[in-house]
């Protein structure tokens, strides 16, 4: 259940208000360099800081645990791990009464029998995402020269990127928020990662990021607006005996298999469901729609830091389906 | 690679042209009332036949191996098979020269090392969905009272449902093909299936959708669409005590956990690839492009058939959920 | 349940006297020569035939319906499938009421609530390890140059090969059975293969082992008689730069990792749970305890049969390790 | 390779002198009481202390990082954690040229291509256990009423226990060391745990007891004397309506499935690899063979601190087969 991966493996645990969040992975190759200062940089992208992101800012450095020697990946299960530092000791029992609309506060509640810790969202907490981005960071030293680039290209119904800053601030203005958007392009894969049926490309990257809190949709390539063209048009021509096409519209992929052209990914993000503005939902004690009021101060855009957990789940996804296909090449 | 599944498991096998399809079906309760004439109402939704569809007709006649005696299911594994008595002769070695566009035949080449059964699509071939729509019918028996509806919203960019038959007939006439969108919408779901992080509904869901063919992009609830609203019309307000919500934004589905809401699901099916009309693309034999006209009549739009296909893959994964969730209930 | 395997993956299904058994094996490399002859060898070795074995004579004819084409594997999963046709129509039902002794008739039947098919054993038949033998025989394919060595090594207790003829005969004379011991012989296994906890090279074997019937123990190297020795009597020294020891108590794996001498395997055979000769045990419709006397003629010895599927299910086990082990090396 | 589990799952991780080793627990049910408390018990049997045990004596107080909420299971992954406070900072660089015989460092040296941490055995040292020991207190708790008697039957070939403290004296002594036999007896099992096939009892249990280091050997019931018993005196005769049996042979295991008799469960330990006496094998980097002296103390009778080890291991197994069984009941 949080555990995923065939080969390159993942097992994620903690908690909103625990000890610590973190995840345990696996299937490394050894001989690689990694050291603390590699998670830096993807694990600023995902801090706070900017308009719109929340103002909890905790240190997050990474305790590597285990599997990496001297400087160098064991071949040993690493586990990294992050302190919850900033968890202050407010009463978030209303929550389990009142649950938020659009969280998982009300599922939780039903699924585990109350017995679920409610404190900041609990499990369900966006914190859990630091194992994905960190995790991703290894993937990304497992998927030697391949690319990344990653952007917003519709912020709450917005495409004009010069009109973004006015937005986030409109939303914090209003004590609301917005979601949008966020295209990952990946360049230099291979043709050839993605196994028949069920380990499609599409199969084995969606279901990482759909793991991910509000992600409400995922599509390859021209995705839903293929649904325009015909067959004639949609159709992605080889030009060349590397196997290029004219255009793209399947993303990168066919059957399921990198066919070696850029691999377009787009994903929705909704709003954060957090919002300051007051909303009328049911009050499960008194058995009656009551106004909720949601204290503190949040992510007006959380799609702003899932950017880097958005593109590190993909390349968990590739850095698995590379070993498969490394795995059952032909003998030569 | 072609297995999937915790409990509720599938292993997928067969090519176009092969002596057989099937699929094994493994975590099956014992006691379940099962004949071979469950399968036929799903199995005919699949069939070719209608306009729009590929003449190929195959009887499709489910063979059921093991896994029932005396009519019920005996918990041990169920084998379906289907063979396939429709395969022509025909020299299908041309595809490896000069790949179909939007097709597998390149990268399978490729990735196996020209060892690939070629013939039909191999295994990549949209007959392996018999496995998917077969299984399903299992799935939605371990699903007492739940209920799917199936509809498309969108064939070729048009919604208005009256001219869908117009569409078609303009495909079919043009030697082309359309895609579209399927609309999966699931009543009578308790609340509380889907696990945290990696079995979340969405996760769970979209791996199966994404391994059929042709399926582009997977959206829940309001989807891409929801990145036009802010959070205060996002969010689903909660109005009762069974959890029921005013709005249904975020599709039955909240922290990857069913809600009790209806669980509405949409796919992106792209154009057939197999078109008659002529199409530039590259000849590996000759180094160069030159016109590929493929033989042969298609599914001018494969969504129609793909229906059926894809509310059985969504019953597969519901079905694995649910056995999940209750293994890991509470003890009372 | 019925699934086996990381890479090289197996599913299972099948009942004495349902349509037929078979597997389906998944992670094959393409390319790889096979066809129905391959399997001949090893399919003859797992039939009965000699003094000590059932006459019950079935063709076991392999059916491939998929994975192989002109002759090479072609990456995709091979259905091995065999028909059942010696499957006389006698009631079996007493086994239900008066279950055997030593069998799996009772808890069968608790299990799965009366709805198993019992005839035969149904699921629990040996006629299930056909799937073991053909899965194997595409396994040794994946493993150039490894060689098995497998003998029987106790024959109900007697070590002295010369007498085992005697036993077998009076065995059948008595309408009794005996077990024994198995062992198995790999050589030319590289050093490197079995993964950290898990899937050490004695977890993974094992774990195979023990899915057939009547295999009761399982040990390497020098195995239980290893108790006996002091630790400086025990640990096997290292006398050369491959690693080749003087002694080889460890049965060539250190750390649950093949160290390239030889593996030495040994598995304890219960004696055949059918036997002619009549027993007291409970008839649960009577309730009270009667004498069982089973119909038929049985494998006096089935550990004759089972040498083939021990060695077959260790070079299954051995095959998934090499694809993990080739996946995870260093780059160079 | 480091996961193991269908629905109750582990990820162990760890080194020897890394920071810290470690499990992580998922596939819990929620509403279990559980506090730090609660692993005294088991992490004391696993602790050294006695003759025989090394006198390396570590705190090992459990850390729980997530899983637990007002001392009951949430439902979500428990992270359970031991700091590695009793690190000497020793040079072990000796091990890599001149490895250990009967241990992990020359194999792990070739796998890892030099890049494993060598230092106290790293990720092959007994430490690892750790996980074991703790992730089985939750597994007991989910047992409810099942219960573990462990006893040493066998040490250095004595089975006379007066003698074992005699035994024990010795070996510290000559600086030797010893193995030999656990037998685990588990008693209120209900009928029908274990699945047909690869998710037999016997399967899974001697999957994760072959995964501890130094096990050699796992047999059921009678197991290898067995051999001895023609199958009229071997059969298990059933002798009333609970299916209780007059003998139990088969350890109280039927076709891979519990038949609510006895477990019985036996391993064979292998002597401590680490002895004090001088003992020539190859040096590497010499090329030749050369004395080796281990420096430091160490466990005369690792079999000691086995114990519960071994029993938590059969815990874990037991726990996820009851999380399945109940799984996959026919509905009622």
């Amino acid at each position: 259940m949080n555990h995923i991966g065939r080969l390159f493996q993942l097992s994620i645990y903690g908690e909103s208000h625990g000890g610590a969040v973190g995840v345990v992975v696996d299937g490394i190759k050894p001989g690689i360099k990694l050291d603390k200062e590699d998670f830096n940089k993807d694990l600023t992208r995902r801090k706070s800081g900017s308009i719109g992101t929340t103002p909890r800012i905790e240190p997050d450095d990474v305790i590597i645990d285990s599997g990496v020697f001297n400087g160098y990946t064991t071949g040993a299960p690493i586990s990294l791990r992050f302190l919850n530092t900033n968890t202050k000791s407010k009463d978030y029992s209303n929550l389990v009464k009142h649950p938020r609309p659009s969280h998982a506060d009300y599922v939780a509640n039903v699924k585990y029998d109350g017995f679920n810790d409610y404190r900041g969202g609990g499990h369900f907490s966006g914190r859990l995402t630091l194992g994905i981005v960190s995790a991703g960071v290894i993937a990304k030293k497992m998927l030697e020269g391949v690319e990344f680039k990653t952007t917003i290209t519709n912020l709450g119904g917005e495409t004009d990127k010069s009109k973004f800053q006015d937005i986030l601030k409109k939303c914090v203005d209003d004590n609301d928020s917005v979601g949008g958007i966020i295209e990952v392009r990946v360049n230099n894969l291979p043709v050839g990662l993605g196994e028949p049926y069920f380990d499609s490309c599409e199969s084995v990257i969606s279901h990482l990021l759909f793991s991910i809190g509000g992600i409400k949709g995922v599509e390859f390539g021209i995705g839903f607006d293929g649904v325009d063209l015909y067959g004639s048009s949609y159709n992605d021509m080889i030009i060349d005996n590397t196997g290029k096409c004219k255009t793209n519209n399947n993303g990168g992929i066919n059957g399921g298999i990198t066919n070696g052209n850029e691999m377009v990914i787009r994903v929705a993000v909704k709003p954060t469901p957090s919002i300051g503005k007051p909303q009328d939902t049911f009050n499960f004690e008194h058995n009656m729609i009551e106004e909720l009021k949601i204290e503190g101060r949040h992510d007006a855009a959380i799609i702003l830091r899932a950017m880097v957990v958005v593109e590190n789940a993909i390349a968990i996804g590739l850095a698995d389906l590379k070993l498969i296909n490394d795995a059952l090449k032909k003998n030569v």
